[in-house]
């Protein structure tokens, strides 16, 4: 009788969001969200051009009552300042109360307030707070943190600008490694107490794959973090302006870009803005010297457990202070740096989440000026709604969705849910989110189980997935070992991450799976309509689990075939002759087996 | 560091809401809001007048992908159908979509609709289904009940015309009154087993008390159910065309509602919509024979634990299938011959969240047909927002809210929120429903344990939320006994409503109480500015839990200072002279006590 799901369990078992999606923490961001003054930097449109008025809209929580709303705007990249209206630093701009909104996550009622900024010249950093004041008192606009606190108040920011994410892009087909992990010595699991240490991968080490790489089919290597770290894993940075010595010199890094350019394949680095290593200089000079004037790079505040603000509870990896200028200044020249001297085509941005919008839009800014093709695209591991708001400040963010959604269809014995939720999951984000904004899709990472683990070892499913993430995922990331069938000997643990074993270059490999994604990346690459054309649906029956749908992208042409049930399938082609990614062709019916994915694409005349 | 807030606690101890208000039930019921076709009765606007057109939005959750949503409408009151977007009785309004929302709570999309259904003539029922279809899938626009349960079709509507809610209800002082307990012999608490049995109130008991209840100022009564029905409260009736005649006779009804009338009472009965007793004639001939033309008058269905659909569990209330052309008529002849033969002056709707929107707008259309100046309104015991949807289909609904709020304020030892929370929500409120949407208020009824008992029988508090609902609330209900004391011996209990104990007529009345309250009536019915006028902020401190506010209306003027502070504090009042509800008078700077509300109004000139 009743219709009330809880989505939530099968994810939880397979960590993709983690906690956040756990009923507890979801009511509580929601009603986080609806308390206080929150901005969530809703602006319309989401990526002003020069001239364009930006309307703003805020939200009151039923704990604020105000008399008033006012931004507090600067143009010149300055940080705002007001009180009770009136403008200290800049301009002030008033909102207007537009809607009284009731918030059934607390039974009571919350306030929209409105305002525009007025359109200014390209180029321009604009920056703003908002207060909402009464009777001599404020509270700030103030956005929650993914650990749940809230900052006293947050500079919100954007540019000014007609920067558009790179066309090439769109056709990235990725190659995600772990670059102490990717050629190494050993060739076999690693011991518990071996995962957290430096196994012997190198820089030098991947030159000598790049073949093996380029003969894949994809396009495009991300690195996970090579700047000198205390780890292995190098999410701890310790100097954002030299190359880790246990990964090699910044010659081998120079090498490496130019063997990789050489054969067409362009190399993303992995960049972490929010914190450093507490071995960074400068934080151990600040934490050794409360008078130090490297102190105000960081968040140094007793009532943090650690005493400053840290990545989550990482006593490790202190966090900067983002607004200040010379903590940002810091950051954006090593972004240009290795952009500008080593050629590098972007970054994946660690925890993007952490820093401000205002922060990513200057340093996108900044790296555009460098390199206006670069592609800087985040890990924020939100709903979509967060995502979209980063559209303007970066050129894209990582699918985590698009993982859930494929491992609930594919990892388990059977599809955790009706073939139609994925569909419409995948129709509906192409309309939520802007055509040109980046979405790299990815069925496994570093961070989680290995799709084959969790799919108890069958490699049909993993094909299932594959097909999914090649046919209809944007940008596709395949994460080092998932084409040779690596998996991982243990489930994930709380510290050590059992996705990141070697990589297998002896007779572990599997041939016949990889033989199968080198067709399938060198199909999509054929076929355009992969990597751009918008999806629609010619068949979908959630009673048989067929999915027939078609892409299109200026002449070309694709289907993806799906059959998520148990028993083989019939999916009635449109007219025409088709052929799939091993060449076989098809027309009229096309038989589907159970748990599996065909690629198909009008036969040559 | 976080602002996490479960708001939950405090009201659960209390019962207002009840269960509906569990951290649990409002993620179920927010997920069910988001998941298949909702339609939510929202139409713009929300009272259509004559050749007005009305938008509908339906929303569509992640488990629903349709290529079209259709509105199949009929205007000559008989059911509307039809099938993958063609009529087959009615004609078809296509909806479009208008937006893909990211939808938290599921961590997915979901899709929202509109359609505009175009303007009638005055008096013309409107009545419409939805549909979501997909290569030949329907699923059906459906609204959730209470208990979680959705049905399969939901059959929508609303009348065309121009009624509003009589003048008169805006300023109602109602005395609430549970027949049988008015005016028993008991004069004591009554045994737990005593609780469940008629304890011999009469409707001629009440006439004899008609005085007593004018010298209180009241102007409304409201009577709990009258009819012929099975239990003391009579909320399960048997025939909806007698008096039970435990009550008394027709002439009795007839003889209390002149005498009410002759000073100046208006009357107001309960009515049982939803269900009727299980020893309703019909449902027993229906019971007894399955082929009984009168069984599609009620909703059996083997689905349901006792083969019929019910009050919530309750086999002895079975509900009627408001649908049913034969349900819906006896209905509402009912409705109409109590107010035509006997002259009653409205309904107190027992919860109206059971029958349809469309039963309710056929429903007062039928009641205004024969009284005009009639007043309806709902229990609906749910968030502001379903309150809302009622606009233009009843005058009004009860303000729980209100409760919630002013036994947040005022029961407890201190304020369980700050005083900005009960500001902020009835600041909101007014802007958040039309003004001349009746919202009854009340600090207590029947079905919650009584504000003393609460209280830990502290009557500083009960005047504190007197001065509230007589400053602040609309259209202010008393249930009996309030006034003089009158508390509970036992918490409420699963079964027994504890706060129906009997009236006290000797010496336990709370004579001090008595004359305060009668006090506070009266200058209440001195200023239509605490009827009627909006509520503007003069001061509100959360420090000293002072809040200074004002109303007016016309040439009226009312102060309502509330302290919900501890300490005694000091309003600066705005200049001129004032006087209390005692006839006190105040100027300049007013003294107010701990806990504590006063009322001022200037002081004649």
């Amino acid at each position: 009788m009743s219709d009330d799901v809880t989505v939530t369990t099968p994810v939880m078992q397979d960590f993709v969001f983690g906690a956040l999606e756990t009923d507890a923490n979801t009511l509580a961001a929601e009603r986080r969200r609806w308390l206080g003054v929150r901005h969530g930097h809703a602006i319309q449109p989401l990526d002003p051009v020069p001239d364009q008025p930006v309307a703003i809209t805020v939200t009151l929580g039923r704990d604020v009552l105000a008399d008033g709303v006012t931004a507090y705007v600067t143009t010149d990249g300055s940080e705002p300042a007001g009180r009770g209206g009136q403008a200290v630093n800049g301009f002030a701009v008033p909102l207007r109360r537009v809607e009284t909104r009731f918030q059934p996550l607390y039974w009571d009622f919350a306030e929209v307030w409105q305002g525009e900024l007025p359109g200014q010249p390209e180029g321009t950093h604009v920056r703003y707070t908002v207060e909402a004041w009464r009777e001599g008192q404020s509270v700030w606009a103030a956005e929650p943190h993914i650990d749940g606190t809230v900052d006293a108040r947050t500079v919100y920011g954007y540019v000014v600008d007609r920067v558009e994410p790179p066309a090439w892009a769109h056709d990235a087909i990725v190659y995600q490694i772990v670059v102490d992990r990717f050629a190494p010595a050993p060739q076999r699991w690693l011991e518990p107490a071996e995962m957290e240490t430096f196994v012997g991968g190198t820089l030098r080490g991947i030159v000598e794959r790049l073949d093996y790489i380029a003969d894949l089919g994809v396009n495009t290597l991300w690195l996970t973090p090579i700047f000198r770290a205390a780890s292995y894993h190098g999410y701890d940075t310790v100097d954002y302006f030299d190359v880790d010595p246990r990964f090699g010199s910044q010659a081998d890094l120079a090498e490496l870009v130019r063997q990789a350019h050489a054969r067409g394949l362009r190399v993303i680095l992995d960049f972490v803005a929010n914190h450093c290593s507490d071995r960074f200089p400068l934080f151990r000079e600040a934490l050794a010297d409360p008078a130090s004037p490297h102190r105000r790079l960081f968040i140094f505040d007793p009532s943090f457990p650690h005493g400053y603000r840290c990545f989550f509870t990482a006593a490790n990896m202190p966090q900067f202070n983002h607004d200040h200028p010379a903590a940002r200044r810091l950051l954006l020249d090593a972004a240009q740096h290795w952009l500008r001297e080593f050629g590098v085509d972007g970054y994946r941005l660690d925890y993007a989440a952490g820093p401000s919008h205002d922060f990513w839009s200057e340093f996108r800014a900044a790296c555009k000026a460098v390199n206006p093709d670069c592609w800087l695209f985040g890990e924020v591991t939100l709903g979509s709604d967060a995502l979209r708001t980063y559209v303007g400040r970066l050129d894209g963010c990582l699918d985590f969705a698009f993982t859930r959604q494929a491992r609930l269809l594919c990892a388990g014995e059977g599809p955790a849910e009706p073939i139609s939720r994925f569909a419409a999951s995948l129709l509906r984000a192409e309309r939520y989110f802007p055509a040109d904004f980046t979405r790299p899709a990815f069925v496994e990472n570093h961070d989680m189980n290995r799709f084959l683990w969790v799919a108890g070892g069958d490699r049909a499913r993993l094909r299932m997935a594959l097909g999914l993430l090649l046919g209809l995922g944007r940008s596709p990331i395949l994460y080092y070992g998932t084409e040779v069938g690596l998996g991982q000997p243990r489930a994930k643990g709380h510290y050590r991450e059992e996705a990141r074993h070697p990589m297998r270059w002896d007779e572990a490999q599997d041939r016949a799976l990889l033989a199968d994604v080198r067709r399938l990346v060198a199909f999509r690459r054929r076929h355009p309509a992969l990597s751009r054309g918008p999806t629609a649906t010619l068949h979908l029956d959630d009673d048989t689990g067929l999915w027939l749908a078609e892409r299109r992208w200026e002449d070309d042409r694709a289907l993806i075939a799906v059959n998520a049930g148990a028993a083989a399938g019939h999916l009635t082609l449109p007219p025409g002759r088709w052929v799939d990614a091993h060449g076989r062709p098809a027309a009229g019916s096309l038989a589907v087996d159970p748990r599996s994915v065909v690629l198909l694409a009008p036969a040559a005349a």
